[in-house]
């Protein structure tokens, strides 16, 4: 009798934990200009599967607005998810005061944990930027590509190696990290053997769109920092952004934009395979707005077909889905506002 | 000792069953034609507030696609929620091969539960007749009609007077059901004091657009159906349906769809308020397709303006949005097709 009753009391206590313990390690992906008509279009023309769809249990959406327009740009759409606080379009990391703000990836890094962010548009470019550096303008690549310096991040790959090492002001940024012990290379087969502090550096500004790149960089480049990034025992926070979905929907080209997003949902595949495996690893995939204002005007999931119209050139301020799976996946669902997430990540971090 | 012991197993068996529970009642809200921008464009224009959105904690989106066509019509739509089963555009009610289904408000009513629907259409329009009527096409409505007398519903509140009683085939069909004990009125006003079966005929065809029919309808509608069927200790199922969101979408008419939205929410709002003092009151909350292929191009929380583009004149096929609240609720999530709900709520109810 009195050992059902401390068994009982034991699993109590372990349920008690095991519920209020949050995740590890956290893996954002953000498909930039990924509206929910981006999915369904990607989801279509791949057969009426995809990862993100398929292995997310918990969906919700985001109102995309930034402090000073209705319609956010990929700078304050980058900065509220990465900072959980709106600025002005144009600016990283910062306030609309221009104060510098902490990313839960510094969060992380001051935590203990080890971090990082992977692009295939320049690592200079906004929606990277916001989780590493404070600029009053995206357009200050210089001064972003400096920043990663002192961020003591342990790993970027991506492109934008000009604004590292071809720069106005002589520095070179890559020759200065490689002196604080980072290792700079130029390709993703030659940081497969390095354990320590790592950037990657595969063009000169942003990568070739899909059809151009190296066939599934997106997922290899993703695997490789989970790699490297989980062998830390306190835990990791990855972003990874699959930055050409927008780039499509400004050109209003619809086989780039599907080929971006199914290539973005196999480095999601990645991501989900290694939280499944570990079991403490909470994914968030969402975008930072929807690029191209679209509309899907048919469709065939048998001959993998569909059709989209466009509105626009730019970006439209439809709110952007949001999956998640993990513990704590199911606080990411509801119709939140784009600050929201930062917060949640950060609880679930136990930072205070 | 032994009574802590018994206390802890006590609560562990309770808690057990409190979370295998579901719900006594089930609220069906559809917003036809109501995609992820309507939302979007009536939020904005409410102000930043609306009930579907900030009080259901739970998000998911649907994949609409009919039986034989990528963009589903309103009937296929409605049969897919009503019964959980793809079948052809055009149809309501039953399999592409003809084959009649039960609803989820008829296996309520052979359960025991009471049941109602509530429309701003006729109620032998398409998202209506999918709950209570079998007909290979929704454009035979005088036969929708008829199909209500055999349905043993408690509760119609709509539009179609005509079809009921100024027929081809000479029948009245309201006469019908007073025989079988219903009582058919002819303003909300004359429904409030009747306490058994109830039909409310409040337009020859569709009712009037918001700005012209009776100020909140939709809401009082509800409220009264709500009053009257959770008489039934058993419980309820009731569909409500925002009919004109559809409408104003094929008009490409802004004003009026935000206006449709606002209206329909008013009803969720009623909804949910019952479903809070209730705590045991399922409520979704969703869409059978979206109309207007519409792009949010700017807006404006604070002035309540927002800019819309329409790509179409009818349906997209992009997802639509599923909100949810109350015992369940965290069930709907997901990304998922339009068919899931009908299962989850079957489920949920206890039929087999």
């Amino acid at each position: 009798m009195k050992k059902l009753f401390y068994c009982i009391v034991l699993w109590m206590a372990f349920a008690t934990l095991a519920l209020a313990k949050g995740p590890k390690n956290i893996i954002i992906m953000i498909g930039d200009g990924m509206g929910i008509n981006q999915v369904q279009a990607a989801y279509t023309q791949n057969g009426g599967h995809l990862n993100m769809t398929d292995r997310c249990p918990f969906v919700g959406l985001r109102r995309t607005n930034s402090a000073n327009s209705y319609t956010t740009d990929s700078a304050a759409g980058g900065t509220a998810i990465a900072t959980g606080t709106k600025t002005n379009n144009g600016m990283v990391g910062m306030t609309p005061d221009s104060v510098p703000l902490n990313s839960i990836i510094r969060l992380a890094t001051l935590k203990g944990l080890s971090t990082g962010v992977i692009a295939t548009s320049s690592l200079t470019d906004a929606t990277p930027a916001s989780f590493v550096a404070h600029q009053p303008s995206r357009y200050m690549q210089e001064e972003i590509a400096a920043d990663y310096l002192n961020s003591d991040i342990n790993l970027f790959i991506g492109g934008g190696r000009k604004y590292f090492e071809r720069r106005k002001d002589g520095r070179n940024i890559s020759e200065e990290m490689e002196e604080k012990g980072y290792e700079v290379v130029y390709s993703l087969a030659e940081a497969k053997d390095i354990s320590g502090n790592l950037g990657v550096l595969l063009s000169e500004d942003g990568m070739e769109p899909v059809d151009k790149r190296e066939n599934g960089f997106l997922a290899n480049a993703t695997e490789l920092a989970i790699e490297q990034l989980s062998e830390n025992k306190k835990g990791f926070v990855l972003m990874v952004e699959g930055s050409q979905i927008d780039w499509s929907g400004h050109n209003n080209d619809q086989e780039y934009m599907v080929g971006e997003t199914i290539d973005f949902d196999r480095a999601v595949g990645k991501a989900l395979d290694f939280a499944e495996k570990d079991g403490n690893t909470l994914v968030v995939i969402t975008a930072d707005h929807e690029t191209g204002g679209i509309a899907i005007h048919g469709g065939d999931y048998d001959k993998k077909e569909v059709t989209v119209k466009y509105t626009t050139g730019g970006h439209s301020a439809s709110p952007v889905p949001f999956f998640s799976y993990g513990p704590g996946a199911e606080q990411f669902t509801g119709f939140k506002d784009n600050t929201a997430s930062f917060h949640l990540m950060k609880k679930l971090l136990g930072i205070k």
